[in-house]
């Protein structure tokens, strides 16, 4: 099978495409981008010789034509446009945030402009949701924040461990703001430094956070989330907590989190006292995620580490494919990471 | 006046020795350490040629007698035998935790061991706490962490605008360990990396920060606390939410911190819209703070940044001793920060 | 086949447990360790989780035997007496130095102690060396440091276009020094800094990489090595120079690379004008090179970037071992990067 | 008296204002700069509370009017027409390049465009320099690299001890490239990753090392010289080497290092042994230097850290205009840095 890479200049695109290459059913088809089309991939991303004398193509219906899965890594408000053109028997798997939310409301207060629709969310360790996602030709991928989130703390809402007022702190790499030039990602000002950003309701992966732990509660889920700027170039760690349920002991809350994730294969629950680091996940689609009980606070506490750039986007997106594609879920994503 | 440092080898000793290089009226007497007795300073801070040649004397009540003033940057455990020994003429400022707490049996549960009892609390900016401190002859030095939720929550809980359920998340740079030999605490380990510890409720600092909590708010209050590790050296981003008091609006919330910080010298509230980076005060005695209500959460939200060496250690020593010695509590305190 | 590992625990012994779980031929037998035996694996390389309930045994002759491979990440001293008991059918590979220097007058002045004798050195991409490597049943792999400027500079000194008056300076990564508890390799000291160390003649891998280029050049080549320490945990980038032949030219310095390096599958020739980072490297088996003519200054410039983890220990140990076991030289190794 | 800064938001343009905020007799008056003028200076300084309201002016003869002294952090081209328009009676000091050079061919061939003249060169270090620099009303000062190879080689060249052929390879903080928007400054591509750049003879500040070094010589000096770019956002550590002269002595070569710098306030000759690292000089005005007679490869080895935005412009700007404006050398400058 072919696959094709929208954005392929990008970080997201980067790593699609070194994932692909070790994907044994896989192969790689047009690799498009923008603003870089027609330069060759080796100048975008000098880290994958096997594909440095590829030419960049523009990202338009024609070049991403004819691919078994079409994988789009772009701004978002893209998407919708090209996937009507690209027909049903296609693929095709947005890693932008144009059909997450279910919500239009929450589109238009967040992102602005019209919602495009929602498609298949493609995060399989929700429950029910493999099911879903078998023969799917459409879906979106999480955000890279709310998938750690809804790792980390959907089995506890799903077991009604936990009452709905969360709180999310979450530290993101610098890759996870894209190869922006922006004066505030410069490496200057991120050595050295952690700050917060998007703080206080506003950042747009909020509602999506909402979204996911509201349909795991069954009540509305409200979310207080501030993301800060690490100095790293990967990894998302996120500590999330929420009130515990009355009489929440300990054990119970880790027995629901081993039931759990008992067959989940790329989410490890880590042994009791180890809390989660981010180097444990660098470059592999897996997440290594605690979990406690704060006594003294009456808080379920969750930590939970992943790799943005895998787990929270282009691994994660390739999980949901080979579930679409109907492929073993996980054909060619790697689980050990690269540390130290 | 003459000041004496013991601990003068490591990274709190360090910057009571840079600080001090500046400051016009206190002289540096003795520096003392334990192992590394009888070594030059410059072998363990060779940042500072002035006193490279400096031999590093036993920490003894022998070696430390006759300063004005003496601060004790020791492992918990050893300033209470010290400071009976120096008589009530010296200053002592301990860096340590030994006498921080007000309630034993908290000291016992997280410390363990007898109680050595409690010293004037050396933050400044607590309400009423410049009285307290002026001619105080015992001082004991917050908590980095706790230095920076205080400084974050207080004027909330002050004017009763947040509820007693705290959630902190903070980032921390690696010297806030100290120079241990500790294999977490490794270059290889730690850069690249965030990682959580000492979280669900057992963290130290956790009881001095619901000590100056439930102070200010009249009120207890119980904080789930997660200290996290950032590769970078120096600085804390503490990220503080509160469930926000009934009514309460963001101008609300923005106005009575605009009063409470009015006439801090060393603490600055950002301009709206402007989220706190460790790197605004790196190497300063600053704090750098922002707060907003957060409505969709109803949560009030506080993030602040600190140099856990500076303000959160060492600049909050000399600060505390400038006022019991009678000098004006700024002296000698660098109030900008080094940059990019 | 299968394959153990001694040194399991460290960084070296990481990676290799990495490749190896990737590679299609070997599978995993004995881990073993010294003070780390007992615990398992988890507890030290957590980003392995494959393999985290795996308990390390002890490093004997014992645990090792009955192994194809035996790949040894040990202090230096140690691998001589293993081997000897392992027999001639087992292939040992040494990440240690041991066995990688002819000249036991250098081992001594080097390291001291006997000489434990010379194995095939590990570098296939030297003249004739895949020849020494297949079939093998000892090889040494060369240290991190050497592999660099072997490959950096190997090709000009074969083709007669260099003067043996070679300098190198080099940067690393914290992971080349191993997982030892020293004071300059904490954190706190590495972040935010770069150091030199081990200058002026007196680093071990210093007459390693005389031997190699001496046999290149047909003439002994003295190197005047400057190792030093970067503010990150993988890849070694080397500046290596050495005086242009008489004549010499650009167009044909380059052509030189081109023509030596053609065939290699680890090691790129980037496009012109590009210099290397070690970013494009990073978890990879391959090496990032340039190479120009400063006709100003009259000197060869080959500036290499390699991950010391990889193509500088464990890929390099495994790519020798393809060879000496009759598999495809290029089996299990990654030559795509994890970046950013 | 007092001082303005062109280019006030850019980061030397930050440095400089941190160093006046606690220089006793600079007082500071107009800041200015192009694209960021009428917006508040904490915008972008935010490391600088004290300024935090201060607005940016334009960058113009009329706004630089009437102050005793006008630091000029700008674009390479800028300075001459501005100088022109404030009169003999200012005291002009230009971090950028424009003055540097003596040889108008030289400038053509690594700039381009017209020379713009020679101004006097702002190393008080180097041989009568001190006396040139006294009174003068134009300085020139020296780019970070070059301040780090003079110091660390003019030593040797002026004591006949080097041979004229050295090789330089320098690792920079990322803020040595300013605050420019370019993809390989982003903080995702400089984290983790060492890189080459400018090399194989085309870096700019090769011909201002060259004239120096060749004016200690006396006689013409080349170097080869490689830059290199650090995780890190400040600081330089330069490794530097030539040929020893024949006969020569290590200890021959220490006495006449230890001759040249007993009594510069600046320069710190480490103890034998150690090896500079850029976190000894981070936020000070100072160099860390070893030297070392590798008599196996028969060279001199001198190693130098600086912070390349103190000692390697602002810092090294004041100390040059205060000899220039009559007062102490060391006024206002820090010689303790910040660390870890």
């Amino acid at each position: 099978m072919r696959a094709a890479v929208a954005g392929a200049s990008g970080y997201a695109g980067g790593e699609l495409l070194r994932l692909l290459l070790g994907h044994p059913r896989l192969e790689i088809g047009a690799l498009t981008a923008a603003s870089s089309a027609g330069s060759p991939l080796g100048a975008h991303q000098p880290q994958l010789p096997a594909l440095a004398g590829r030419i960049i193509e523009d990202t338009t219906p024609e070049t991403l034509a004819g691919h078994d899965v079409v994988f789009l890594a772009l701004p978002h408000g893209h998407s919708a446009a090209i996937a009507a053109r690209l027909g049903d028997e296609t693929l095709v798997v947005d890693c932008g945030a144009d059909h997450r939310l279910a919500d239009a409301a929450a589109w238009q207060e967040f992102y602005g402009g019209e919602h495009a629709g929602t498609w298949p969310y493609g995060l399989p360790e929700l429950p029910g949701q493999r099911e879903v996602l078998k023969g799917a030709r459409r879906i979106a991928v999480p955000g890279c924040y709310p998938t750690s989130v809804l790792l980390a703390l959907t089995p506890a809402f799903a077991a009604g461990l936990a009452e709905p007022d969360v709180v999310v702190v979450a530290a993101s790499g610098t890759s996870g703001a894209g190869k922006s030039l922006k004066p505030n990602l410069l490496g200057s000002e991120v050595i050295g430094s952690v700050s917060a950003y998007g703080a206080g309701g506003v950042h747009r992966h909020t509602p999506e956070m909402e979204q996911g732990l509201s349909a795991a509660a069954g009540v509305p889920v409200r979310v207080s989330f501030t993301p800060t700027l690490a100095p790293m170039s990967r990894g998302i760690l996120a500590t999330c907590t929420a009130p515990a349920a009355p009489g929440l002991t300990g054990a119970a809350l880790r027995e629901a989190y081993e039931e759990a994730l008992r067959a989940e294969p790329f989410v490890t629950l880590l042994p009791e006292g180890v809390w989660p680091a981010t180097a444990m996940t660098y470059g592999a689609n897996t997440a290594a995620l605690q979990v406690a009980l704060d006594e003294r606070a009456g808080r379920v506490l969750a930590v939970i580490a992943i790799d943005n750039l895998t787990k929270g986007t282009a691994g994660g997106a390739i999980q949901s494919a080979n579930l679409a594609l109907g492929l073993p879920e996980e054909l060619g994503l790697p689980t050990n990471g690269v540390a130290p």
